[in-house]
């Protein structure tokens, strides 16, 4: 089992965190879920989910790290604690994923400087001013730089983690959980229906 | 604000709840969540999401009831003293939407007698076996009756969220929140892509 440990913090946006928890859940017997925040306790989503959580500080090494976005992200990228323990985590991480927003608390790691990414095209602008030194790529459903993944908005956070699984695991293992989930899989990572609509 | 209240229970389908909280949550001004389980507490779902709830006994009544479906359901629905509960609370509900085998739940209750409902593909025996007094209708999306609003299978609770946004607030309001969720929405609720797959 690989560690899937999700990154959480009171404003995150509900389905950026539990649209690939579903998808990586389904795949039995593959990853074990963990549930973390700065200091651990009850964090509650923008929609109003409270989620027990545990303190990044006990986040296991060598795992999958996912970060959600959402409001909360705009003013953790300025909480300087908050960033030096997302960095340590994902520096240590096997692989890290991120939903919309998400991704501009990595980048303000530092660790995807020079690497391609994407986020939620109604905030683009924002998450690109966070650090301009990422590659920011707008049109596309999600982007994969080595062991970086960033999607764009929200649902976009569900095609990005079958596209993960079908990496990892193959084609075949990402088909079954979307048939599994009943949900219909956009599988090119390039093909953003949403891009256009700004 | 309408309360939104979501009935949670060990091993529920994680996307069941949060896809449909997504979407309501995202309307503005409009649903103040709550969770609920039979005794309160932490309950954790199948995919591993610990979530804290209050009693259902102190679910208000009037709202929108979500309920959920999952491995769960299959010991539940056997579970009189929940039964019970969950008819109290979706018989003084304004509304109550199922997700996947939530309907095998909301079916036990009684309150589905005579109307038309759905659910998951690939359980869809074993929730018409729990009541054949409802209309089960096999290829839908979601089925709206009266009050009852139920869907097939996991991400099917997004599309039927939507479709319920769009009775009670307007298309327009509907695409609104798809669009902030780059959620590729199907909007025709008899267009059941997982239907024939079976």
């Amino acid at each position: 089992m690989t560690d899937f440990n999700v990154v959480l913090f009171d404003d995150f946006e509900t389905l950026d965190a539990f649209g690939p928890a579903e998808m990586l859940g389904t795949l039995e017997n593959e990853y074990a879920p963990g549930y973390f925040s700065c200091n651990g306790g009850i964090v509650t989503s923008t929609q109003g989910v409270p989620v027990q959580t545990r303190p990044l500080g006990q986040m296991p090494e060598g795992g999958v790290v996912l970060v959600p976005g959402g409001m909360g992200t705009r003013t953790l990228v300025h909480n300087n604690a908050f960033v030096a323990q997302l960095r340590a985590a994902a520096a240590s991480a096997a692989y890290v994923l991120t939903v919309c927003t998400g991704s501009a608390l990595l980048a303000k790691t530092g660790l995807l400087n020079g690497k391609r990414a994407t986020s939620n095209k109604k905030a683009f602008a924002w998450v690109q001013s966070v650090n301009q030194d990422v590659r920011w790529v707008k049109k596309a459903r999600w982007v994969a730089d080595g062991n970086f993944y960033t999607s764009s908005g929200v649902s976009a956070g569900m095609d990005m983690a079958l596209g993960f699984i079908a990496d990892r695991h193959g084609l075949k293992s990402a088909q079954t959980v979307a048939d599994l989930t009943e949900y219909v899989w956009n599988a090119n990572s390039e093909a953003d229906p949403f891009c256009t609509a700004l």
